[in-house]
């Protein structure tokens, strides 16, 4: 089983163009996780631009991404003092499976917050739950991904959502390899759909989905904090903090994405 | 004085290709406010996809836009059957001023909510408060747009910010006109920046601004609510969400910006 850095791996074949083998792994029923596409597009902006932090990334999931070969097309907009901005795809058989505009930038390890929210409470590490039965599965997404859940979150695995548009869990990799701004893009997309809390089941395709690094991730686990604002019309949003080991907000997003119509 | 349709016509030139002329009513000392470029924006790609909706935006600003003659160009890179997606460029002097994903469809006016948070209080109209003195401007942004406060996001005006990176608002055009999506592009980006109540000063340039439009808004007075989560290492975050007359959230945006770092 091969690496989250092996997974993430582009190759510059020419300027401003990667090539990617992207791993089924990270996968559901062959539709590749938006979080994992991120993190591939965001390897590739940092190698154009020469530097260390993806600051904002604002993708549009216009396809389904599928394991194998993918190209990455990068078109620099802006190289300015403090950040760079380029044009992001992603590319397979000649089609557009992800456009992306992503801000690159440095980003100060040690800098103090002049003002920081708090994070909502998630319990602890040992008062969480399993998604499946399995502590340690040996294939697909949750070999890679180890997860523990705030249970007041996850009543629809049982038939009993919720009512609340929210998701949490903890977070890290099944690997000896420490949280970056790379291992945060797939974070912001890694927690079930909120609306499996208000009674949508099965696929809900993300349309748009902005993620901002703002802080550079302490070792150890990361909590993600997951909410919705508004179900309606076939559409919702979910917003995810991510917070790391030392209580700092390291990431936020937002998706927009079609909420899911298939009863059980 | 031009009304904000006129301040945001866009003419088609050929495929893909628009013509704009920005207002200078819409700028603070020469920089268009990027509330009212993403209205022009919207503009083009509503027309170009033959869809009413600008359902989600990203726009990346990438230099100040100026009064004075624009393109945009729109190229598609979806057409499907919720959504049509497009890059859209707004151009001057060969350059490209704001660069945007837009996707664009059909939001269902009389959709009832599966679930909706509620709006935090705002304080009605009598109880809130100007910026300037005038009650009604001759010229410039104030001049155009009809901003009713709430004090207590106001101290930084007397040097007493709160400390809460937190505005909010009342909001609606000084003409004949309702809120639409175009109007919502507008709103969106016109509070005063959060970091004013933490003790930034001056001007805080956005770098990135994702907007998604969730509801069709009723008639009258819009409600601006915006607050921030985490001021730190130059950059802050501003969460906009919008509210109509009845009580609906319509719109929410976030955008990653530089605080201001000139003292007063």
């Amino acid at each position: 089983m091969g690496s989250f850095d092996d997974a993430t791996t582009v190759r510059r074949v020419s300027d401003g163009r990667y090539s990617a083998e992207l791993d089924g792994a990270y996968a559901f029923e062959q539709a590749l996780n938006g979080g994992y596409l991120m993190a591939v597009l965001a390897r590739a902006a940092l190698d154009a631009a020469g530097r260390p932090h993806p600051i904002s990334t604002a993708a549009s999931f216009l396809r389904v991404g599928r394991p194998g070969p993918a190209e990455v097309h990068v078109e620099s907009r802006k190289s300015g003092r403090t950040a760079d901005v380029a044009r992001v795809t992603l590319v397979q058989d000649d089609m557009a499976v992800v456009e992306a505009i992503i801000t690159t930038g440095t980003l100060d390890g040690d800098a103090e917050p002049v003002f920081s929210a708090s994070a909502d409470r998630l319990p602890p590490l040992e008062e969480c739950v399993l998604f499946g039965n399995e502590p340690e599965p040996e294939s697909g997404f949750a070999a890679r991904v180890e997860m523990r859940y705030d249970a007041a979150t996850m009543g629809w695995l049982d038939g009993q959502p919720s009512g609340l548009p929210e998701m949490r869990s903890h977070f890290r990799l099944r690997e000896d390899r420490e949280p970056d701004g790379v291992v945060l893009a797939l974070a912001v997309d890694s927690l079930p759909p909120v609306v499996l809390n208000t009674g949508a089941y099965g696929w809900s395709p993300t349309v748009e989905l902005t993620w901002h690094m703002r802080a550079v991730p302490a070792p150890g686990w990361l909590a993600l904090h997951g909410r919705g604002r508004l179900v309606s019309d076939g559409w919702f949003d979910e917003d995810v903090e991510v917070w790391d080991s030392r209580g700092r907000l390291v990431a936020q997003s937002r998706q927009i994405a079609r909420a899911g119509r298939n009863r059980p």
